[in-house]
C-alpha cells in the first residue's frame, strides 16, 4: 500500500546535520526522506513588547519553503506581500509547542527566534520542522550556558512530532507527501519526551474518523516520537544530561 | 470551580434566532452564554478558480470580530490591512470542517460564502460559529431546493463544535473566556451527528496532557455535541426530514 | 412615488437600543426602517500623538459592514487589505460630525473610539451612524461622570444627521436603498440640537440641483433632525438635562 | 483681516497655461495665488469592467501633492503604501463633478483619466483642481473630435470650483492656506455655467454655522465661478462654441 | 543617425531655474531637451535611527515621475501601493552619489530630503535628477550657512551625471528616449568637478559591449561633465567660491 | 592586508554541486568561501503578459536569504510584506544578465524562473548568485532539449561574475564580507566567455575613483571570470560542446 514499500510503522530515513549554518547560535539540517528542512535558532536580548519587564522569554518560530522546494514552484511570499494562512498556521504551531518544553522564566528576558526553511519538500514539513528546530534551540540556549549568561539550560523536557494519518482504511505513520495527498485523515502529534501530548491535530478534509481510528493513530505516534526522542539525543550531544537534570531538580521540588 | 456555579458537563444557556438578516440566504444569530455570533451564507453562482469546471462546489468562510466585541478594543483587521494568524487559523477551520458534511459534487459549481461575525465574546467564539454557521448553510441550501435549482438537500449530517479543557485539573466543557484564560489545555472538537471527528484541536499552551486527560475531553465533548445536534435540528425545521433522508439514501447504496 | 408609502416628509421607523453590547462604555443598536447599526464608543486613557501633552481630547470614528449588510456579498476591507474611499469619507464625517458638539478641552486627554457597524444596510447608514454614535457617546462619557474622572458631561449639544435627496423631482427625506439609487441629488444633513449645521453634503451624481431645491432639502432635513433629537433625549435619559445645563453655563459666560 | 489684503469678495491672481506637457492629450498649469496645480487630462480606449459593453465612458480622477508642495515635507504616499483618506475624498470629488458635465454617453466606451499634481500648495487645491481640470478636459475631449473619433464636443456645461469660508465672522472667498487654517466654516462649492450647484460640502471643524451664513457663502461662492468661467472660456478658445451648441442641441430637443 | 541632428557629443539645450517651488530650502526646474525634472531639496533637523548619536548627517533621495510624464499614462505607485524596482534603484543611485560629495560629519545630525519629481520625461531623467538635485542641494545647505547653522558650505565637490551609450555601432552621448530604445548598451555615469567616477553603471539589455567601447563611452561622459559642471556654477552663483574654499582646506591639511 | 591571507588576484574556494535540490529542472548549490547560494532554475510554459504571441521566451529571477545567512538575522521580506530595494537591484540585475546569453527567441514562449537563496553569506552573495544560476540555468534547458522540445541548446556563451573594489588604496578581487565593509570602492562585473562586458557597476560609496583604479579593477574581474568559466564548463558536462556549437554557427552566418 506505501508507496516505498514501508510498513505501517515506519519512518523514513531520518538524518541530522548540527552546526550546518555558520552564523545561528544554533542550527540544524533535519531529513525525513526527501524532506529536507533548515533550522536555525537565534538568540535576541530583548522581548516583545508584551513581555517587557516580566523576567521572562519568548520564543518565535518563522517557517518558509523555497520556492522549487515543491514538485510546481510556488510563487515567494515575499513577492505576494504576504503570508499565506498555511504558513501562519505552521509556523504558530511550532513556536506554542517549543514554548511548552522551554522553562522561559529561567531563559530570562531573551527571544528565540526560530526559522524553519524548507528546502526540498516531501510531506511531514511541519512535523520535521519542530523535531529539528528542539535540536537548534538547545545548541543555540547551550550557547547561553557556555557563556555563563544562565546557569542550567532551561530545557525541561525532549519535543518531538510526527505525522499520522489513515491511508485505504489504515493507520500509517510519517507521510510522505503523495500518501498524505490520498489519505482520508491528515494528523499531527507533538509530544514530550514523557510521553505526555503537546498538539493533537487531527482533520478529516471531506471525510471523518472514528474514536478507534483515533486511538490507534495516537499510538503509532507515541512509538514513532520515542524513536525520534533517541536521534535527538544523540544529536544534543553532552547537553542530554542537563535535561535529565532538570527533570530531577523538578522532582525533588 | 466555575465562575458561574456551572458542573463540569454543564452548557451555557444557549440561544439562536434564525432568518436574522434579512438579505443572506441563510442567517443566524447563536448565542452560549455572552458570546454572540452571526453566522450568514451565501450563496455565489461560480467556484473558485481552482475547481473551474469540476462540476463540483465550493465552502468559504470568513470570521471576524467587532471591535468592542471584546473586553478591551481591538483594531479592525481592515485598518491594519491585514488579517492576523488567529483569524485565519479559525476561517480555514470553519470551511473545512462544513465541507466535511456538505456533498459538494451535489452542490455543483456553486461557492456558499460563511460569514461569521462575532459582535459579543466571552470564549468559544470559534465552536459557536461552526455550531450556527451549519444551521445558516442549512437554511441557505434550503433556498436553492426551494427554487428548484438542485433536487435534495445536499447535507450528509449535522456538524457541530464545541471547546473543552482542562482547568486546575479538571476536564471541563464550554469554556468562558475568563476559565479559557486559566486552563492549562485548550481543545476545540468538531463532531458530526453521527458522533465521528471531524477536527480534533488540543493545546497544552505552556503545558503538556495525558491520554486520560485527552479521553475524558473528548468523551465530554461527545455528550455536548448530541445536546447541540437536538438544538440544531430545531433550528433548521422541515429541512430536518432531508438529512436523514440524505443518510438513507446512502445506506442503501 | 416612494416605494412604501410613505409621504415626502416621512422618516422610516426608528427604534433604539442601549447597552446593546455588554463591553463597550455606550453601545447602542439604531435601526432606521431596515438599516440596522451598531454604535459602540469606548474610552482609551490617551491621545493620538499630534496632540499629547495639550491637555485635550480627540474623537476617532470607524465605520464597517458585515459582508451581508447589502443584497449582494461585499468583498470584506480587510481581506482587500485597504479600506475603500467611501470607508474612509464616511469614518472622517462621522469623527469631525461628533467633535463638532463634545467639547474637547473638557474631555482631557483620552480618545472616545466610536465604532459604527452596519449589520444590515438599506439606505442611510452614515447618518444612522452618527445618530446613534451621539448616543453611544453620551453613554459613555456618562460613565466618566459616574467614576468622577471628569465633573459635568463635556456635550455641547445635541447631534443627528438625515440624508435628503431629489426623486423624480421632488424633495424627499430619509431614502432607503432603492429610493437613493433612483435619485438625481443626494445630500446627507448633519445639524445640531440647536438648528446650527455642522455638514452639509450635498452632490448631484451625473446631475445638478438649483438654489432652490436646495432650501427645500435643507428644510426637510431641519424638520427631520427636531424629530431625532426628541428620540435622542429619550434614549439618553437623565443626561438631557446635563446637555441643558452645559448650554446654560455657556450662556452665563 | 484677509492677509494679502483682499476684500472678501476678490480673488487670488489666477493664471491659466495650456499645453503645459507635451504627451497628455490635455494638459493644464493653473494658479491661484501661490498654488499650482499640474491637471492633464489622458484618453484611454477602454473603461472600467463595471461599465463594459454599455457603449457609456467614464472618468476617474487622482490628485496628489508633491511632498515638499507644502511647508512641511510630507511623506509620499508611494512611500506610504497606501493613499490618505484626505486625498481619495479629493479625487472622488473631483471624478464626480467632471462626470456631471460630460456627456458619458456621447464620449463611447473611452476613459479619461484626470491627473491633478499639485506642486505648490497655498489652499484651495482641490477647487483649484476642478477648475483646471475642466480644462484640460476640453482639449483632450478636442483631439477626439479632431481625430474624428466623436463627432460632437461631449461637454455639455462649464465647470468650476471654490472655496468659501467664515473668519472671524465674516463669509470670504478663495481662502490661503493661512486663512482657512484660522477659519471656522470650510466651505467647497462646484458649479455649472448655468449657475446649478454639482457640490456643495461645507464643514465646521469643531464649529457649526447658521443658515443665514450658508446663504451668504453660496452667494460669494456663485459669483466667483462667474469669474472663474470667463477665464476657463478663454483657455478653450474655438471650442467655447462648441459647449454653446451643446447646450442649443439639448433645448431644442 | 540621431533623430534630432545632433552629433554624438552633443548634448541637448539644458535650461535651469532656481527657486522654483517656494516652500523647500533649494528648488531647481531642470531641462534637457523634453526632459523636465522639479528637484527640491529639503532640511529636517534629525537623522534616521541608525545614525543617531554619531554626529554625522544623512542624505536621502527619492525619485518619481507623473503618471502623464511619459507617452503613455503610467499608474500612480500610490495606487499600486508599492514602488517599483526601477524606481528604487533610481531614488537609492541618487542618494548614494550625492553623499559622495557632501561632508556629512559637517553637515552635522541633519537628514537632506532630495524630491526629483520628472513632470516631463524624454530620456535621461536619472542623470538630469542628480545634475539638478547637486544645484538644489548647494542651495538648501547655504540656508544653513546663511542662518549660521554651520559655518562652511560643506560641499567637497561638484557632482553631475550623463548617460552614454552604444546605438547602430556608435558611441554617443545624452540620448533621449527614442534612441535610448533603440541603443543596445546604456550606461550612466556619475563624476564629480576633479573628473573623478562615483558611479558606473553600464548595462547590456540583450547585448554585450567591449572593452574598446567602454573606454570611449567613459571618454564621451567625461566630456559632458565637464560643460554641465559649468551650467552648475552659474546655477548656483556665490556658494562656487564655497566650493573652491572646501578643496583649498582639504589640500592643505 | 586580506583577512585570509590571499593575494589581491586570488579567489576564495570555489565549490560547486549540481543536481542539489530534486524537483528543479537545474538545481546547483555554489559556495565562494563561506558565501553559499542554492540556484534552482524553473521552466514554465508560457511567458509573462507583455510577451505573449510572440514567439520569444523570458527569464526572470528572484534572490533572497535565509533570515540567518547573516551574523545578525534579518527580519524575512514576506513577514515585512514588501521587497527591499535592495533585493530589488540584484534580481534585475541577475535576470538581466542571464538574458544577455540565452537565445529567447531558440527558447520559445517559455519563462525561465532562476531562484537564488542565500543560505549562508559572506560577501559577494550578487555575482556567486549570477555564477551559479548560469549553470543551472543550462542543466533546465538540457532537459528541454533531452525531451525533444528545442533542437538546439539556446545558449550563446557562458555568464559568469565577480566583485572587485579598492582596499586600503589597493585593487582587490573576490571580496569577502569584511573586506567589502572596509572597502572606498565597491564594483561587481558581469562578463561573457568571450571576455565581453554584461554589466559594469561601480561605486564609490562616500568615495571616488579615478580612470586608473577603474581600469586595474577591470583586469582583475576579466582574469578572474576566465578562471569561473572553466569551472562552469566542468559543471555543465556534455553541454559545453552545445554551447561551442551555438557559437560556431553563429560564426558562419
Amino acid at each position: 500500500m506505501r508507496n516505498d514499500e514501508r510498513k505501517v510503522k515506519d519512518l523514513r530515513a531520518i538524518k541530522i546535520e548540527t552546526d550546518y549554518i555558520k552564523h545561528p547560535e544554533g542550527s540544524v539540517l533535519i531529513e525525513f526522506g526527501d524532506t529536507k528542512v533548515i533550522c536555525n535558532a537565534s538568540i535576541e536580548d530583548r522581548v516583545p513588547p508584551f513581555l517587557r519587564g516580566q523576567g521572562k522569554g519568548w520564543i518565535t518560530a518563522e517557517y518558509a519553503m523555497l520556492p522549487r522546494a515543491t514538485e510546481t514552484r510556488n510563487i515567494r511570499e515575499s513577492s505576494k506581500g504576504k503570508v499565506t494562512g498555511r504558513t501562519m498556521e505552521i509556523q504558530r504551531l511550532i513556536g506554542r509547542a517549543l514554548r511548552s518544553v522551554i522553562d522561559l522564566e529561567a531563559l530570562g528576558e531573551r527571544t528565540l527566534w526560530v526559522d524553519c526553511d524548507v528546502i526540498q519538500a516531501d510531506g511531514g514539513t511541519r512535523t520535521a520542522s519542530i523535531t529539528g528546530a528542539f535540536i537548534a534551540v538547545v545548541h543555540a540556549l547551550g550557547t547561553l550556558v557556555d557563556k555563563g549568561k544562565i546557569k542550567e539550560l532551561p530545557v525541561m523536557d525532549y519535543l518531538a512530532a510526527i505525522s499520522v494519518g489513515v491511508l485505504e482504511g489504515e493507520e500509517i505513520v510519517d507521510l510522505c507527501y503523495e500518501e498524505d495527498s490520498r489519505a482520508d485523515v491528515d494528523m499531527n502529534i507533538v509530544m514530550t519526551g514523557e510521553g505526555e501530548f503537546v498538539e493533537v491535530q487531527g482533520t478529516g478534509e471531506e471525510a471523518t474518523f472514528s474514536m478507534k481510528q483515533l486511538t490507534t493513530m495516537l499510538e503509532l505516534a507515541s512509538e514513532a516520537i520515542s524513536e525520534l526522542k533517541l536521534r535527538q539525543k544523540e544529536a544534543i550531544g553532552t547537553w542530554a544530561s542537563a535535561i535529565e537534570n532538570y527533570k530531577e531538580r523538578e522532582d525533588q521540588q
